[in-house]
């Protein structure tokens, strides 16, 4: 792997973040190219090239991973909001998504499970009727 | 569910719990006992006989979830040591958990994800030569 | 204890809810119908049937500790609205209020006490005039 | 009170730190000379010469909410060894400070309230035979 | 220093509050009239007046480190946004801004830096075109 | 910088870590060996290879950022340790690193602040009478 270029791990990760969370990844590039470009790159990079796309964990486990990890944060409803998204897309379900959500609620408090649970209904919504389910 | 009594749920609660745990939730109790019963008891009847005895997520990732959602916490080491050991024995792999936790260092920040690595390290090592794996 | 059953615990846990929270309690099963119905169910029975339950410590005092640990969790500005409120219902008085909150600079930070001390105005300015003060 | 000088603030906050801790203060600013003398001026002056000389909260009511602040943060254990203490000097029973603690369990999560427990414990057990209680 | 009156504290804390954020705290005071003064005034006093005040490390350097607590915090988004324009205020530029932040993300996690870089986008943003850059 | 492979990231991160830290990530490589190799190369490219080697910010600002952050996370002692020595490595002084660590107490309590001054304080002691001071 060492042999990589970056020029690989960028196209790597870019392809991995279409994979899983469709293209709303795209947005962030955008939203930071006038800032911190740089930043996009390691997300795609970092993110999606190197962590993301490692093998040793199913995606849909990983997916439900990382919707704990940031119900637990606290404060991440932007990121939490995507990769609910994500999650689905990887193929859990909205029981496992909600389930893996209510979970937190001994970890990380009732308030923090409660308002993820809020987000995941926004998403769950927002996919209603969409062609892509 | 509604005509259950308290007794059924923590008796469910105390089996889930050894199934889940193999054994170190009994020192909870024990160390419990003096200062705060009840609260052991919330552990077996809501931690363990209504939160982890539900359906609808398989009880591996139900673990790989909350050792995510126990790193980026942070500040509970023992609760980490504990369900690392846990999600052993629900089936998760030693490669499954180390993943899960690097996951973690994008959301949680590395200090968080190095620490886990660690008393991940520490639950390996002490199941070296044990009879249950 | 251990006979009671759960209808048992979810009737008390609902009528300790309208005594603490006045109503804003109801909406939250509502908003959970759809998404996590057990969540709202666990939140009266394990919330406020078995914790906000107990003796031991006066309703008035257990409100602000409740307030001092959402101030210092920092993200659940929606239940520290709810719990202000709650607090005021129980007794608490403004100036309690106010001074519980101030307290929470010392620990957690001036930040998290100033959008506190600014989410308490929101809540006073919403009861002025309001028959039930 | 803008006459008064910062020795005023500086003695009243002393008095008030020996009223509330009984002497584990001390340590504090022995342990902080060599390093940071001005944060242990700091301590005195603004945190028990201003904010906790404040009037319109009973000792007692603050020192749990204080409590309830450092269990949340779950990582201030030598802090909340400190206050469990000065909780009980101020006239907070042991089943308040339990209370309190569980409370917490609901907001911060289990692991921070369990954590908080066991240090409520060894507080409990230093004074047992102690003179002071 | 101990001689100092607590108006003095109060004048040298509201000149370095003007000092180091322009005009942007005299909302706080205002917000906080009515629910609050005393704390507007602590603000003033040991926030600008004690800690802001001292030497020891130059204003640029102190308000990246803030900026860096800040993004770390994850949910103090107001004060995020006063102090970005605070450490600009004070000689840092817009790159050392952006590079404080993502300097962050291996600490604090991808979603807290993430979101840092928008606020500072903002910052920068409504500064374009105004007189004092 | 596209064409660079990761051996050539590596390289660097590993010149950047000995130049920050003296050789203390050395032990980590170590440490990682067993469990998650991967992730202490990830450190290494990542952490010191991209995000420490960027221009833009002078190392002992971007070390004194770091243990802003550090001390706000709360439960990174390890780390805050480590990053304490490389802050004065890289040119910080005590007073400085004092400083910074004090700023904290406004942001993330005064509990944080107060630890991390300990951990200050060993490192320092650490380094009384040793060659590279």
């Amino acid at each position: 792997m060492t042999n990589e270029t970056e020029t690989d791990r960028l196209t790597r990760g870019q392809a991995k973040l279409a994979e899983i969370t469709g293209r709303s990844g795209e947005q962030v590039m955008t939203a930071l190219a006038d800032i911190a470009p740089d930043f996009a790159r390691y997300i795609f990079e970092f993110g999606y090239g190197d962590i993301y796309s490692r093998p040793g964990l199913d995606l849909r486990t990983r997916m439900l991973a990382t919707v704990a990890g940031l119900v637990t944060l606290g404060h991440a409803e932007r990121e939490l909001e995507v990769h609910i998204g994500s999650a689905l897309n990887c193929g859990a379900t909205r029981d496992e998504m909600v389930e893996t959500i209510m979970q937190m609620a001994l970890y990380a408090g009732f308030p923090a499970a409660l308002n993820a649970l809020f987000v995941a209904k926004r998403v769950f919504a927002a996919r209603e009727g969409a062609p892509e389910e």
